[in-house]
This record gives structure tokens, sequence and C-alpha cells, in this order.
């Protein structure tokens, strides 16, 4: 089979009308009115972001979720993606076939269209790029750089697990099964994101580390980030130290949660639509005037370097 | 420098408002009214795509200008890009810091802007995924299946240029420069294209070579398209073989001219359209009922294999 054959056999079955089901040079779609529209990307590469021996499902998913998560940091609603494949040519077919099956499971599931991409060989490694497009009401976008001096600082979630999961993948005992999920297949906060556009002061999604995309909130907002590490919603492995778990919530990466500011007047609203979405949302701190651009524990600077790229 | 400083340093300075210069998860645009948004990803991969010894700036400029080939395609002026590259880290500060050098001219030269995108590790190769985005008054975008029976079929430029360009990179012969540019450095008809709109009524551009793409765009239709072989625009560099010219241009890729079919009533405009941005736009035949989905000369089907990925 070559692209082409792969293209109609596979991707055509789960694209959309926008895409013009993959017949032409690109999709169109007509904007909708009154709404601003949000775009990320997210690039993940076999050997640095999985290992390549993960269900074609699962990296599928994983690949989708990771730029919803993006969206929800922005608090835009999913509309729209591009997904560009590039791998080598004798695990197309195979590849392909189950990859889609996760990519339309999750279009379900999160309400998103196929636009289009692109599919390519390469010689030996896989490298997915998903492009997403989301909407938000005008003007309701959250950016990172507006919180504001004694406003609230949230987490949605348990941090760490997924780093915990990755460190534990041939684990078999059951303690740790909850990990290695969250690590394949992460849950991006989508719809409480878009619950509470009214109440937010500034959000990023936590996917680097909460102690360095803190740090970015801190260091965009321009004012002093102090966190109790006590309130930090840690897993409960007893397997692992209270050290492993805690340096796993603060620099294990993958993690596709929000970390938000918001003015304490709307604490009760935010525990009610926490609640209302069966979801974890925890006050874990508040936001100064000091040490402008840092995060503090215990009046010191939290120190420890999350993964970085380069 | 880690994948945060190369952003900051590199690419936050040719981003635009749109992109909030690339300081959140997200990029926010507010759609402009009574168009028709068009979107479109092109790969490129290291030892498949290019080589990986060209200069930065020029891969930067393929990379852009193969996406924007594609909006040519579909009639679209550009609007925003994203920018995916996944490279290993002892080329990440040399290679980017020349890229963007070619980024920030084609911005200019082409009117588009960075919306963002995402920088990543990679083992030991170079993948570039651009996702582009493009404007079209409601309802004007081409597509590839509105061919009529009697249109003229044209196409832009010389054919089979780029190719031999690629195939002669190390011959210093003179004689071959203007091949070697084009491979190089493709010409996205963009604008020629959106002053067409009203004229044309299928369109693809020619990426696969162009007896590929005159298939697709033929089956795409369901009608014959009858090509006069010695109407195509092949080069004229006197080393060549009439043969190896030909066959250049019926199998070669990275043309990025573009293929359409027009009424024969359009004829004098589009000569004259063509005449006004000095763009060699070839009459080369007519489409017809009889053998559906085929290209053919000389009242035989043209079937030489164009490069295909898989």
């Amino acid at each position: 089979m070559d692209e082409f054959d792969l293209i109609k056999k596979y991707l055509a079955p789960i694209s959309s009308v926008e895409s013009q089901f993959l017949m032409n040079d690109g999709a169109v779609f007509k904007p909708k009115i009154n709404l601003d529209y949000v775009v990320s990307t997210d690039t993940i590469v076999e050997n640095v972001h999985f290992n390549g021996d993960e269900a074609p499902e699962l990296i599928a998913k994983k690949a989708l979720r990771t730029n919803l998560s993006d969206l929800a940091a922005m608090g835009a609603d999913p509309e729209f993606y591009s997904l560009s494949i590039s791998l080598p040519k004798v695990k197309a077919k195979n590849f392909i076939k189950n990859f889609v099956k996760g990519l339309k499971e999750d279009q379900e599931e999160f309400k998103i269209k196929l636009l289009g991409g692109d599919l390519t060989a390469a010689l030996n490694l896989i490298t997915i790029t998903i492009n997403i497009i989301g909407t938000v009401p005008n003007g309701k976008s959250y950016s990172r750089s507006k919180s504001k001096i004694n406003d609230l600082i949230y987490v949605t979630g348990v941090l760490g697990l997924s780093n915990i999961g990755l460190l534990n993948l041939n684990n078999n005992d059951k303690k740790f099964s909850k990990a290695k999920l969250k690590y394949y297949l992460p849950q991006p906060r989508i719809k409480f994101s878009s619950k509470i556009r009214d109440l937010v002061s500034s959000m990023i999604d936590i996917s680097d580390g909460f102690l360095q995309d803190c740090r970015h909130l801190a260091k965009s907002s321009n004012l002093e980030f102090v966190i109790n590490l006590n309130n930090l919603p840690i897993c409960d492995i007893d397997l692992l130290s209270y050290e492993d778990r805690l340096n796993a919530a603060l620099i294990g990466g993958d993690d596709y949660e929000l970390l938000f500011t918001s003015p304490p007047s709307h604490k009760d609203k935010i525990a009610k639509i926490a609640k209302s979405h069966s979801l974890k949302v925890t006050n874990i701190g508040f936001v100064k005037k000091g040490r402008n651009g840092e995060v503090i524990s215990k009046d010191k600077p939290l120190n420890t370097d999350a993964y970085k790229h380069f």
C-alpha cells in the first residue's frame, strides 16, 4: 500500500466534511461568529516521548490528548486537528491501522474532527505532530500573565503519577496500575476548564513538571508564587517514600493537569464546579508581590530542575 | 541553551501578536468575516525530503513554500503558520538560528505570520512539520473534482526542472543553476492563483510529479484528461536528451507548480493574468468524457509511475 492507499483506507473514513474527506490540497472551514480561534501544536518523537512498543491506539490518544491539554490551558473547546505522521515504510500499514482506532475513539470522546495532515516516510523512528484548533468566546482565552496579588493557586488531579507510571512500566504490582494508565492515557481537563472561564486569572497546563510550569506562570505574571508543599496533591502509592512521591510531583513530566490562579472570592464556586466534574482540584498556595517570578515554599525558592529537552 | 531559551531568543522575535509572542499554551486569532479558512499540513524529513547539509535558511524556505503551494492550490491567501521542529540537541542552536533567518525573509515575502509550534529533541534526524492557515472568500476555494467536459488543462512554469536540479546538485555546469535553484527554492504560485478565482474549475499543485497529480485531478473529477505532450513545458537544458527532460517533467517531483482546468471561454483572461504576473502558463490539453479517471496522450494512457512514499 502506498501513502494514497493508506490515507484512503484508514484516514479518510475518520475524516470530516471540513477535511473534504482528504480529497483536496487543504481543508476548508467557515469560522463561527463571536468566537476566537485558538491554535496549538505538539510533537511526539519515538524514543524521546514514547518507546515505540506501546499499542498504536495509545500513542494516538496520547498525541491527541497532549494537544487537547493545551486547548484546556487556553480555555478553548476542541474543534479540529491536523495530523502528520512520519514513519518507516515497514511499520506503516499495521501502525496506521491501529493508530486510527485510537483516534476514532478520542474524536468521539472529545468531539473533535480530523481536518487533514501528511503521511511521509521516515528512515527509522516515528514522529507525530498534531496541530489543534479550538474556539473560545471572544476575549475569553486564558493567558499565563494575568495572575493578581492574593489570587489562590490551584492544581487539578494528582501530580507525579504519570512519571511514577513511566518509571514502573515493567513493574506488575497492581499498585502501579493507575500510575501507568495515567502515563499512557492522560486526561485533558477540557470540560472543567471551559466551565471556569469567568473565574480564572491565569492558567498553564503542567506538561514539563509542576515546578517548571509553575515558574513559567510566576514569571509571566511577574509575581511571587507561594506554594504549601503539604497541600500538593501527590500520589498515595505506599511502595514509594514520601520523598519519591513528592519529587515526582515536583519535577516529573507528563501530568497534563491544569495549574491556575483565581481570586479568593471564587473559591467556593471553583470547589462546586470541580465537584460537579468529579475532579480533585486543590488550592496549593497563593500569589504575592515579592520575589517576582519565583516559586517559593517555606520562604525559600524551590529550585529542582525539571525535565528540559535541550 | 534549552528549548525555552531557543524559543525566546530565535522564534519569539519572528512571532506575531496572534501568537501572543509564544508566551502561552496556544495562539489566538479572531477570524475575519465572510472568509473561509483553508488549512494544510506538510512534513519534511531529513534524508527523505532533504539531505541535511543544505543551508538551514533554504530548508526553512522550502518547508514554508511547499505549504504555501498547497494554499495556492486551494486559491487561498496566506495568513498564519505553525512550525514543529524535531532535531538532535547538538545541532539545535546553529540550525535554528539560521533556519529562522530564512523564515523571516519568507514571512515578509509571502505576508504570513508565525502562530506557534513545538521544538523537541530527536535522536538523529531533523523532521519539520508546518501547518498553514489561509483565507479565501466564502465558497471560492478550489477543489480537485469540478473539472467539466471541454475544459482546457493548464500548468504554470516549467516542469521537471526541480528534479533535474536534484539529480545534478553536484554538477557545477552553470546550465544547471536554474534547476538547482528551483529544487532548493520552489516558487509557490500564490498571487496568480488568487487572481484567477472566478476562472478555475479544478486545481491541484504538482508536488509528486505531473503525471501522478494529473491523474489525481482526472480521478477526482471522474473525466478523461487528454494531454498533448508536445505542449508540456519541459526545460531546455541542452546537456540533457529530450527523453530525460520529458521524463523529469512527467514523473519528477518537487515542481510546486499549479495544474488546473478552466472553461475555454476564459483562455484569453488567463493568458492576460499570467502575463501580468510574468508567469508562463501553458495550455497542455483538454478534458473529455471517455476513459474517466485516466490521463491520455496520443490515445494511450500515460502510465509511468511517479514517486510514491510507500
